[in-house]
């Protein structure tokens, strides 16, 4: 049960949301822009770096939605999502991904722990200065929201489909419509 | 020196802001919700939440800035934002700020850190649902704005009188505005 009465029916972020639209707005927005925005990484690869930082805060519903997501830009292959969050450094992706992940993986841990070195291999991977500002600010983004999903107890729904659902709905429609989109789902 | 080339003279996110105008914009609206907007919490009481959160986080810049906004809303006082930061649990505010900074801290080691019975004597103290929610909130974009400062190494003065001077604008004038007002200061 949620430590606080939240909406019914809205599993993970969706409830405090709907509970308090006046920051879900401004949230949806900076979440439009970055995972869906103009970019030189795809959506997919922006998504798996949301997805990481999830899995690495162990949020369930953050990592099963955003992987969801991110499986849905990348024609639906899931084991690829697995495989990043289990070892984003062997997995099937590019060099400059893995370098992303990295600095992510360390934003997670605490801003201090990204390094001069962790930058200048993402560099050398070809990253550029926005690539390396996003990634960082995608690993905060999902820091904060992974501790309002779980600091407030949220519920998630266990079956798969949900989220492959969902995801459809938001890679189609974005962060900001989809926010207000509240379909209720059954409680499992 | 910042991992990468952020406009001159702006220090902590000022930096990062100037140079992703498309992300700062929300992220100021956001935190001009959460912290200006009516409330049953005082703006100096949640300025104490995020200038807590940040120290909890090891961020110079923001607990910094935010604790000199918290001293602004406070009459100036510089000593008790000292102490809640050093141990809030025996600083001179109320129970209820008590058991809700005891939340924002466990928000800020990880969202499963905060318990039911967190919850249970912040009601107790009197703290609403909304109450609970914003502390939760405010909490988690603070982990995000210290991982946004620090992942990128951004810098912050010295001088105390510089973040006192730029609190008096931010009190005045909220987020929103004075994250468009972009006056750089000298670096020591």
């Amino acid at each position: 049960m949620a430590h606080i009465t939240l909406p019914e029916g809205l599993p993970g972020i969706r409830g405090p949301m709907a509970f308090r639209p006046e920051t879900a707005k401004p949230l949806n927005e900076m979440v439009d822009v970055l995972l869906r925005g103009p970019h030189t990484l795809t959506p997919g690869e922006r998504e798996l770096i949301a997805t990481f930082v999830s899995s690495e805060n162990d949020c369930r519903y953050c990592q099963t939605i955003h992987g969801a997501i991110a499986a849905h830009h990348l024609n639906g292959d899931e084991a690829l999502v697995i495989d990043v969050k289990r070892d984003p450094q062997h997995a099937a992706i590019s060099d400059k991904l893995k370098a992303l992940l990295a600095i992510a993986g360390k934003t997670a841990k605490g801003g201090k722990h990204v390094t001069a070195d962790d930058v200048a291999r993402a560099r050398q991977q070809g990253a550029t200065d926005l690539e390396i500002h996003d990634t960082v600010l995608i690993a905060a983004i999902f820091c904060m929201c992974n501790r309002y999903v779980d600091g407030l107890a949220t519920w998630a729904p266990d079956d798969p489909d949900f989220y492959r659902q969902r995801a459809s709905l938001v890679a189609a429609n974005g962060y900001v419509f989809s926010g207000t989109v509240q379909t209720p789902v059954a409680k499992a």
